[in-house]
């Protein structure tokens, strides 16, 4: 199928980036050296192929996303790096033999939920400087003698840097990492095991303490993620169709047919080349012709590809994701992971 | 089942505020003076609802939505309330049968699609201030002969007034429908027919121009709409679990598992009573109780009801929206007007 009769909106991947970000990665962190985090794509057709490059173990961030991996047949070695308190759906899945599942705790409460639904087997979750999941790491030793006395195998550590990932300078978030890691370091020392777990997209090659790193955004990346001068291309868009154009203040604006249904938002409008995105509404994105940048005024009927600014959310809002290479639709990809 | 039962994150609506709400509507709007706008709910359980209350005429954004309005047995009167250039899909549902189809039409373009697609009847759409879709006043007499030339009935003419209907003073959206609506009626004096369909939730006891209301968001509300001062309760929920607390400067925060994926967040974080939100990740809300509003620290396995901003692009995340009354799970209703 040609590009041109793709419907909109359409989800679509540029083959080209997604080969070369996945050899990038996969150069400086092969094997398990990298998890790659499924939370980001949602998608078993992709992670397949990242199995292909060599990575088969996964983290997640839903027993959802676990139990797709595991339907998938990609299920052996895969890490819920999240804090849950039924594990009952984990556990089912061990029985089953589909999925070797680990899981994150970071409290009495997840260690007890771990033990009871039949998981067996646990990482240490150490906040290292984001207010999300993770214990004091002064707290992480006592925790993992809580978890071994349930009976549970302690298999590590495991902290994200998730208030560094995004800096914009490659300076900033190495001196972050300069008094996160040594947190991790001593958490880890108290903890015991073999595995340190951690990382993103933004410090792939900063984080020189974890045994894997987490990244997921790496694979087509967003507007965002394109401002920190990283070796990987965007390669994620969103297609559409310019149902409508007018005039507004002397401007010509032009309404493509995706809007805010089709776009994680919170890191605000999509980028648009050539273009200045005004505002996002339902369905619709309202843009003009940005003559700096080459733009030219939209026609009814033009198709556009608006760039996302964060790939999690925006994938998540779409079923299907369709890979392309240039005019060419060349393969139909489920979004299979989405739900809870 | 009970409310505690529920898997998180879940998405859920109070019964007793829906029904105060379309009661609340349905008497200031009866029947067919309402078009509910299914785009706001995606549900055909709730257009069900909607329909029982005498409202059996819908509006839609998407193709999709009208072919969930048909194969629930809710076609028998839907305006495509949005511009498309292609209606095959359309034209399909007419010849089986199943839907009675009006689209919105502001272009030639969008005529041509209507006459090749089969779809027999338009409205003239008018940009009456909002830079989206919507031709120039000026120019719908001369497309509604256009359309006419083209074979199609002209039913009339349509006109949101979106830039209105989220002003949060009362006065400020009766001031600016003072200077929209003129431009709509001269257009609907040009074009003719019996329909001038348009307004909102914002706006829909104060436009006295329009025969039909396009409201949706009114059935549940969101924090937004609920600064406006209108006669309509939030009934709109995201429940969600503390899977971790933590301490940060002297706070101690709360991890719920309702994210980024679980929000639209266009509009801003998501609200909660006795807290402050601080921010959304993926799959986690992070906040701390606000003792000034009898907010009290959390605890894990702790259930909140976050409040969401925008409740389209909210209710597009989830596949399942619950019936709640009180403790009481009452129904089960799938979002099944999601996608395009």
């Amino acid at each position: 199928m040609e590009l041109s009769e793709l419907p909109t909106p359409a989800l679509v991947a540029e083959r080209s980036a997604l080969d070369h970000n996945i050899a990038a990665m996969a150069a400086r962190r092969p094997g398990a050296e990298l998890r790659p985090h499924v939370k980001a794509f949602k998608c078993t057709k992709l992670a397949a192929r990242l199995a292909d490059a060599g990575h088969r173990t996964f983290c997640a961030a839903t027993i959802r996303e676990i139990e797709g991996l595991a339907a998938a047949g990609l299920g052996e070695d895969v890490l819920l790096a999240n804090e849950v308190l039924d594990c009952t759906r984990l556990g089912a899945l061990i029985r089953a033999g589909t999925a070797d599942v680990t899981v994150a705790v970071d409290s009495q409460a997840t260690i007890d939920a771990a033990a009871r639904g039949g998981v067996g087997r646990v990482l240490i979750d150490v906040n290292i400087g984001l207010p999300r999941c993770g214990c004091d790491p002064a707290d992480a030793g006592r925790l993992a003698e809580r978890a071994r006395a349930a009976g549970l195998h302690v298999a590590g550590v495991m902290g994200y840097e998730g208030h560094l990932v995004g800096r914009p300078e490659r300076a900033e978030r190495r001196d972050g990492l300069g008094e996160s890691l040594p947190l991790l370091r001593r958490a880890w020392d108290e903890v015991g095991g073999d595995v340190c777990s951690g990382g993103g997209t933004g410090t792939y090659d900063l984080n020189d303490l974890v045994t894997e790193v987490q990244a997921g955004s790496y694979v087509l990346m967003d507007t965002a993620y394109a401002q920190l001068g990283l070796p990987f291309r965007e390669g994620l868009g969103v297609l559409a169709t310019v149902v409508s154009v007018g005039r507004s203040r002397g401007r010509t604006y032009g309404v493509a047919d995706a809007g805010l249904k089709c776009f994680g938002m919170d890191h605000g409008n999509p980028g648009l080349d050539g273009a200045k995105v005004w505002f996002c509404s339902d369905e619709h994105t309202t843009f003009a012709a940005d003559p700096e940048t080459g733009g030219v005024d939209p026609l009814v009927g033009d198709r556009v590809r608006l760039r996302p600014a964060h790939i999690d959310p925006t994938i998540a809002c779409h079923e299907v994701l369709w890979l392309v290479d240039g005019d060419d639709v060349v393969d139909r990809w489920e979004i299979d992971l989405r739900g809870w």
